[in-house]
C-alpha cells in the first residue's frame, strides 16, 4: 500500500484509479460480470488482493454466494454446556472449511437482535440460535428466513416454519429427575428455575408437576423459586429455604451451578445432603462431580447437540440434504443418579 | 421479494434492473457518490433495504468506514476466565454501540488464522485476541495492522509494535504462589503447566525457578509436569505424582480445573490435602471454592481485563484517545490463600 490511506476501507475507484480503467469494469469484474475479460478480471483480482479489497466482494465467492461462516448465537458463554454445544458445531463446520463467528445475547432479547443484525451484516452462510429468557418474537430472524439463509435453533427453541429446533425432552427428564426424589421418599420437593418464557424452563416445570400429581403430591406454587440460575442466585434461594417451615426434603434445580450454590450455601448451615435435603440438578456439568456428595443430574451432551446442529446445517449448505422438512429432532437425555439425592442406601 | 431468486445475494445489478438505471449508477449511489442526486440514492437505499442488500454496501458505513463490531478471538471458551474477559469487553461495547462477533481457535494456531481471516472479511473495527498455545507468529494479523485496524492481545500475548498488550505480571503471580508453598514448609514443589511457548506459562515457570532458587531450593526438570491444564490432565498428572519418590509436599498448579482434577484423584488414593500434598492454583474459578478443601489460588479479574481492554478499544475508535502509543498494560493480581495449602494453622 502507498497511497497512505491504509486506514480508509477500499473501494472500487481507489482500484479502478490505481489500473487507469472505469470503477464500472471494476465492479463488474468483481462480480465477474461475463463481458469483462479474463485479463482484465485477473489484473484487478490481483491488485484487490494486494490493497486488501474485502474477500467477501470477490468474484469466486459471489458466484457462490456464500462467506464460508457459520454464526451462532448464544445466551451466554459461561456453562460448560455451551461451550461443549459450540465445540461440537465447530467440529462439523471446521471439516467441511466453514468458520464459526459467535455472539452472545446476555439473556437479552434486544441484544439478540443486535447479534442477528451483526451476523447478517457478516453475511453467515447459516445461523444457529440458543434463544434468551425474554425473547418471545423471532421477527429479528426475518431477515434470515426471507434471503432463505438456514436457520437451526438448539435447546431454548421457538417453532417457526423455516426453522429446524434440536433439543431434549426437558419435560420427560423434569419429571424422571422429581420422579427419582419421590422413590427416595421425599414428600415436599422444591423446584428451582428460571422465567419459564423459554421452552426448557416451561417443560421442566410442567414434568416436575406431572412427577408429583402422578404420586398424590399436590403441586404448590410456593415451591417453585424461580431465579437467574447462577451459582449466586443458589446461596440466595438457601436463604429462602431455610424459611420454609417445614424444610423441604427434596430440591430439584434447574441446572447443576446454581444447585451447587444452594449446597455449599445449606452445608454451611449444618443442613446434611442427602439425609435431610437430596438434590437433583440439570446438566451434569463438571462440577457435579466436584462439589461433596457428588451431585444427581441430567446428563445430556452438548458437543453431540452441536455435532447434530452442525451437521445438519453443514449439508444443507453443501447440498448433501436439506433440511426444510425436518421441523425438530429430539436428543437423548439421562438421569445420572450420585450421592446428593441418595436417601435411602439402596438407592430406591 | 417478488423474483424468486430469494436464495440469491442481490447485486447491484438487480437493483438497476428494477429501478431500470445503470449499475454503474446503483453502485456509485450506494457508495455515496457526490455525482448522485440525493432523490436517485433516496429510491436505491429503499430498494436495497427492502430486498435485503446488505447492510455494509450503505453509504452511510461505507462513509464511517465503520461495522460497529469488534472481533475477539481466544483459545477456548469453556473457562469462566474467558466468559468473564468476554462480558468485560461486551460490557464497553455496548455502551458504545458495538456488537462483538467472537471466534475460538481451539488452541491452534491455524485456528487462529482462519478465525482472523473470518474477522477480516466480516470488517470488524477492531480486534481483541488472546493466543493459542502454538501461535509463533503475528503474520496473520498483518491484513489488520496494514490497514491500521486496531489490535489488542489479551492474557496470552506477544509483543508487536502495532498492537498493544494487556496482561498481568505472571512471574510476580506464580513466586508469590511457590513462595507461599515454600513459607508452609514444602520443600519439593512439583509445577503442572503447559507447554511454555506462550508468554504466560513461561513467565509462571520463571516466577516458580526464581522462588525456588530464592529459597535455595534447587530447581528439577522433573519435577514440572507439562500438559493441556484440562482437569482430565489433572487426574493424568496425579498418576505421575504418586509414582515420585519421595512423594510432593506442594503442587503449583497454572490453571485451577486442573489442579481440581488433580485434587480429586490424589484424594481418592487416600492423599490428605494440605497435610500431605499442599495446592496452589490459578485464576480463581468458581469451582475453586467447590472443592474441599477449598483451594488457594491467584485471583485476577477477567472481567476487569475485558472492560480495560474494550475501553481502549472503543476509545481509540471513537477517537477520545489513541492506543498507537500504549504497548502494554498490566493489571493486578492476589494471591487467595485458602484451605488447600494451608499446612501449618497459623498461616506461616
Amino acid at each position: 500500500m502507498t497511497n497512505g490511506k491504509e486506514d480508509k476501507e477500499i473501494t472500487i475507484y481507489d482500484i479502478a484509479k490505481r489500473l487507469k480503467i472505469s470503477p464500472a469494469t471494476v465492479s463488474r469484474a468483481l462480480q465477474d460480470h461475463p463481458r469483462i475479460s479474463a485479463k482484465t478480471k485477473k489484473k484487478i483480482f490481483e491488485l484487490a488482493d494486494e490493497v486488501g479489497y474485502r474477500r467477501n466482494h470477490f468474484a469466486g465467492n459471489l458466484r457462490s454466494q456464500k462467506t464460508q461462516t457459520i454464526g451462532v448465537i448464544v445466551p451466554r458463554l459461561n456453562s460448560h454446556f455451551m461451550s461443549s454445544v459450540i465445540a461440537g458445531i465447530e467440529l462439523m463446520a471446521n471439516e467441511h472449511g466453514y468458520s464459526l463467528l459467535i455472539s452472545q445475547s446476555s439473556e437479552s432479547a434486544r441484544k439478540e437482535a443486535d447479534s442477528a443484525e451483526a451476523m447478517f451484516n457478516s453475511r453467515v452462510d447459516g445461523l444457529m440460535v440458543s434463544l434468551a429468557y425474554d425473547t418471545n418474537t423471532l421477527d429479528h430472524f426475518d431477515k434470515f428466513f426471507r434471503k432463505k439463509t438456514p436457520v437451526i435453533f438448539f435447546d431454548r427453541v421457538k417453532p417457526h416454519r423455516s426453522a429446524t429446533s434440536i433439543l431434549i425432552d426437558n419435560y420427560q427428564a423434569a419429571y424422571d429427575a422429581t420422579k427419582h426424589l419421590i422413590e427416595q421418599h421425599c414428600k415436599k420437593i422444591v423446584h428451582i428455575t428460571a422465567p419459564p418464557m423459554q421452552n426448557v424452563y416451561k417443560d421442566r416445570l410442567a414434568g416436575y408437576r406431572s412427577a408429583l400429581e402422578d404420586a398424590k403430591i399436590k403441586f404448590r406454587e410456593e415451591n417453585v423459586i424461580v431465579t437467574n440460575l447462577t451459582q449466586e442466585a443458589g446461596y440466595e434461594s438457601a436463604e429462602k429455604i431455610l424459611k420454609m417451615k417445614p424444610l423441604p426434603d427434596g430440591i430439584f434445580v434447574a441446572n447443576d451451578s446454581c444447585a451447587i450454590g444452594c449446597m455449599i450455601a445449606l452445608k454451611e448451615k449444618g443442613i446434611r445432603i442427602p439425609e435431610q435435603i437430596a438434590f437433583v440438578g440439570f446438566n451434569n456439568d463438571p462440577m457435579s462431580t466436584v462439589i461433596e456428595p457428588k451431585l444427581t443430574t441430567i446428563a445430556y451432551s452438548g458437543f453431540e447437540m452441536g455435532e447434530v446442529a452442525g451437521r445438519l446445517l453443514v449439508n444443507h449448505l453443501n447440498s448433501t440434504s436439506q433440511i426444510n422438512n425436518t421441523t425438530t429432532i429430539i436428543l437423548r437425555s439421562d438421569l445420572i443418579v450420585r450421592q446428593s439425592s441418595l436417601k435411602s442406601p439402596a438407592g430406591h
